[in-house]
């Protein structure tokens, strides 16, 4: 049987990794400074990091592909994303915790402002604060009758998010979006992408449709849109492939969802950044490997706000000392893709990445910044999915290829 | 279903990609100066462009492999030309515009002279005008007869070269070249490679015999030597893999053949390398995609011209204005391969690459150059084929992979 690498080559140890990812951190050129949201940003403790890490830029998916946050964060725990290709919906619904079974079906749910006449004017109703978020899908738990044959759940997130899962015998998540992903125009009807979704399709739509129903007399939120249909099976874990005691600490449900989706323990969410930090503090004793999520560099990146970019980076750079005081063997500085904030959306560059450990071979890095990370890196471009095995190596958890 | 990368992911777009292209681009430096031919030549058109441009490199097939050019051009157009094997035989024959139907035989033969004792003295028999080439075409198509149960077309290329296409049943393209690749010894005869193709092999020895008699009394071209034997089977076009309307613009009919190839329409072919720029003005407005082709590098490169080749390039940077006046949303600059004076053939070493576009993340580069885009990219270094999807990328024709 042909070798799996890394899983075949790890080997227990004590050391500690963490994973820092600021979401959609890498940017691009201000035109008139020339200079990325992170080369701006007051970072003094990434700068001095820098100055002696390995340094490179990953790619989650290849060269040219923008990739979302679910394809994104697997690559960088080290599940190729073309192999391990999972939708929206599972990570929303495993982001809020709730207990999926192998066999479901779920979705991401966006409420949505629609107008007289069915089109939609607003694909995210205002952007509801989390009460309000949760007001309304304890009207739709209230509202919505599960269709013959399956059970149906509906899930707060933030915002407007929240999720959707329909459980029963034989059901497809092969079925297309029903966010049209413009405004304008009605939310499409959900629609089977292969033979055997045909009774899906028209469950979900029946779900969706007394939702509407339901929602039809809000001011704002008086619709739903899907994305991201997707069927639970379950992943190899973390603990499994890599022999790490995982914790994941994030505010945002998704990012706990795919944490979840490979076996790793969940942290309470954090009210603030601090709190990110203040929990690995507490947590450090019981794991071998630490996932740090931050939201916010990618929140503000798509709002094309180059300022409150860096601000949300500056933010992250702050907490630095809190994490190098615990002396992690190794310390991962990266984003799961980039975000521009003159793009506005999420983009194919390369991530800048910060490898600290003291194996490594510095290249005279002036600091943490996309330019520093092309031109002076050891690392050279890579895969994402390939940051897990040079993680494991420099915390010496990795036997050698071959004798 | 897997996904197809990035073919699934391409979207309508308005905007406009050049491809430029200088066949044997990468060079080697020469011992006194230490600069390559690229770096050597007065480029000052494409030094401003590579200043604000994405640079990297890219490599045709791998890692230390010396790319023939159908395959180097293949794997510019995003075919992978490990997988989309393709015979210089078809691409002469598709390059002269000749109408190949699927399981059509064809191969590339040169003009050749050999001497009293049948061993070769020049493999190009001096390289024949044009006008002469046409003659001694003509000759082949009078004098050969076909051998039953087959048709036989004999098709002027340029020079010494010429295309040989035969049609019939069964027929295998699975043949040795007769072209030695060295002078001293007599042509190969055909040899079959496999089972399959003992009948076509006796054909086309057949065929070569008499082509060879038919010559016989000519005073420099008295033989044929064929290389690239290739069987036709259509290729997925550039419009229904990348939704682009692509323009091919090259003198070489070779060149035209790989975009005929992949469903590229065909400019005819323009008598200068300054028509080449003056034809992409006049289609502008009928094409997504354009592909420029310059071969003079390659052939000076081929001669061993260190300074012809520096011209050669230069004459290409002339002409760069009369592209960025039409401003395309993504220019990119590079090569099919490298052919340095000094190897005097094509080699293995990676092509720069500029790719030019608002999207960048410029990384401190002085001019366009080997050792630049080895040392200042944001690209990295990267197998050619990726190259279509990083430039649909840059001209925001590519949707986000997973949610």
């Amino acid at each position: 049987m042909a070798m799996r690498i890394p899983d075949d080559l790890v080997e227990k140890g004590k050391t500690k990794i963490v994973l820092v990812v600021m979401d959609g951190l890498g940017g691009l050129p201000d035109p008139t400074t020339g200079k990325t949201e992170l080369e701006s940003a007051e970072t003094p403790n990434l700068d001095a990091l820098a100055r002696t890490a390995a340094l490179g830029q990953i790619m989650p998916v290849g060269v040219g592909i923008t990739s979302g946050s679910g394809p994104g964060h697997l690559a960088l725990f080290g599940y190729d994303p073309l192999v391990w290709n999972i939708g929206r919906g599972v990570l929303s619904g495993l982001g809020v915790g709730f207990p999926l079974e192998p066999g479901d079906v779920a979705t991401r749910l966006n409420f949505a402002t629609v107008d007289g006449a069915g089109n939609i004017v607003d694909r995210r109703a205002g952007r509801p604060s989390d009460d309000e978020n949760r007001r309304l899908v304890s009207l739709l738990r209230e509202k919505v009758k599960a269709p013959d044959g399956v059970q149906v759940f509906f899930e707060s997130e933030k915002e407007h998010r929240l999720a959707l899962v329909v459980r029963g015998k034989g059901l497809s998540a092969d079925l297309h979006d029903t966010d049209p992903q413009q405004t304008g125009v009605p939310p499409l009807r959900v629609q089977a992408l292969s033979p055997v979704a045909e009774a899906s399709a028209r469950v979900v739509q029946d779900v969706l449709d007394q939702a509407c129903a339901a929602l039809k007399d809000e001011a704002k939120a008086n619709a739903v849109l899907a994305r991201g249909f997707a069927e639970y099976a379950a992943y190899p874990t973390f603990l499994e492939r890599f022999k790490l005691r995982a914790l994941a600490i994030a505010q945002y449900p998704m990012y706990r969802g795919v944490a979840r989706l490979v076996g790793m323990e969940i942290q309470p969410p954090p009210a603030s950044v601090d709190g990110v930090v203040e929990a690995l503090k507490e947590r450090w004793n019981d794991f071998d490997f630490f996932f740090l999520h931050f939201k916010y560099p990618d929140s503000r990146g798509e709002d094309g706000d180059f300022g409150a970019k860096m601000k949300a980076i500056e933010n992250v750079d702050r907490l630095i000392p809190g994490i190098t005081v615990l002396k992690p063997d190794v310390l991962l500085v990266t984003g799961d893709h980039s975000t521009p904030a003159r793009w506005k959306a999420h983009s194919w560059h390369p991530s800048p990445l910060l490898v600290a450990s003291p194996w490594t071979r510095p290249a005279g890095a002036s600091g943490f910044g996309e330019r520093e990370c092309a031109v002076h890196g050891e690392l050279g471009t890579f895969l994402s999915k390939d940051l897990m095995t040079l993680a494991l190596a420099h915390a010496g958890r990795l036997a050698k290829f071959g004798a």
